[in-house]
């Protein structure tokens, strides 16, 4: 069984919330961590950072970095500009992770894109480091490979990892990114030390919409306790994020949400 | 530029028509390969096969068989039994390759399942010889996993083909399925002689529909050349099957919609 002290709230699974409301609502239900979200954290990244350190939670991870291909040099220094001040944040937020949710490509050059991603890490990667923030790779379901990320199985996303010291370069390992693949067992494995962070939600059947149609863990058909058995066996002890992103889930009040996602994780993940 | 002569319509593409309408359009826009479904050749496939062949088409292959995981042994029995008429109505159709559509898990054990398509496939892989039939293991999309089928990379379903013969279980190798994947061209390469089949369609962005939002080639993202040029490299040389489900498409005269996939045909395939 999961510690519930390990479940780290991802601010999005409450999407209407601000993330004072959500952090205050951690707070009252026991949570010790949140991930929050770049739109939401203000101009004031450390204004942000001392408020959730008040709050007395932890930083899991900053969603998101990324983004990389475009179709003009000065467009891709543009996206490389804004995940050095990604990485700045993270940092202020007293987070070591930025997840990388590495966008699609400008074009049919799905091959070019998968080399601007590569590219894009090596273009930030030293800051990271001299930020102390890891760069955590989330190979997206493909599904999105056309609109979110080029990067869509754990395999690429190693490939691209092993060019970079498994200590800056890792990967962010979801569940619901990654459910499907018959070699996951074997990338887990494989991933080994490079899991930065581990995130939990559930695939229904049928699927509501690929982007807004995430299900509470238990809703649907993801093997989320083998899974989360695997990445532990392969080292991983960090906490376990819920990211879901659903409707209906969000027409909901913020506690209502967050007692639910405690109540499943400590029965399910 | 891909000679007309190699283009098979399937049958789904013109979703509202019969298979003798279907038939007779393919006739008047001088299409020579067409590709059924089982559900609309009715009780008699000799019969349908004898049309086709007045008419002077050749079939190109027959959907589909599959399905093999469920959660009884008799209702997998049942699914075998199936599997074996349809066997016999590809045979009666004067085909050589009936397409795998290898069917979701029955629960949350996707590994069992996947076991359940390789006994399955190795309980009708006789009778398919008997009569001349080859199957062809058609991986669908990975956002199909939970409700289609088991089988979602061409990884996996050369893992299975390869434990039986190579002239009796082979890939259906369809670009909409397949397009994502970072092996693509290494796993075309791989499966060589085994490629049965090759289908074109395009995935357009936003994808409108996961089942229903196919795109008509040139509409979306894939580089369908590249992949018609490998899958060709890698030996095949037979019929390109076009098989669209879109319902804008299907709402249109099917003479109209034949016409237009010849014309992409042409230009982009």
């Amino acid at each position: 069984m999961a510690d519930l002290a390990r479940l780290s709230f991802n601010q999005m699974t409450a999407g209407k919330a601000s993330l004072k409301e959500v952090a205050e609502s951690c707070v009252r239900n026991g949570i010790q961590w949140i991930g929050p979200w770049r739109h939401a954290i203000g101009d004031n990244p450390a204004e942000a950072g001392k408020m959730l350190q008040d709050y007395g939670l932890k930083v899991s991870s900053l969603c998101r970095g990324g983004m990389f291909p475009a179709a003009t040099i000065a467009e891709r220094q543009k996206r490389i500009d804004d995940n050095l001040r990604a990485i700045d944040e993270a940092a202020a937020l007293n987070t070591d992770l930025l997840v990388l949710v590495n966008g699609p490509a400008p074009d049919k050059d799905i091959d070019g894109a998968r080399q601007m991603v590569v590219d894009g890490i090596g273009a930030i990667v030293n800051h990271a480091a001299s930020r102390g923030v890891r760069l955590g790779i989330e190979p997206l379901h493909p599904m999105f490979a056309a609109d979110r990320s080029v990067i869509v199985t754990m395999g690429h996303a190693n490939e691209i990892a092993a060019q970079f010291s498994p200590h800056q370069v890792g990967l962010v390992v979801d569940v619901y990114h990654i459910w499907w693949d018959p070699q996951v067992y074997r990338e887990i494995a494989r991933t080994g030390e490079r899991i930065f962070a581990f995130h939990v939600s559930d695939w229904i059947v049928p699927l509501p919409d690929t982007l807004m149609g995430r299900g509470m863990m238990g809703d649907g058909v993801i093997q989320i306790r083998r899974l989360r058995e695997a990445v532990e066996a392969a080292g991983y002890q960090g906490p376990i994020e819920v990211e879901i992103f659903n409707q209906q889930l969000w027409d909901r009040h913020t506690d209502e949400i967050i007692r639910q996602v405690a109540e499943r994780f400590i029965k399910l993940v």
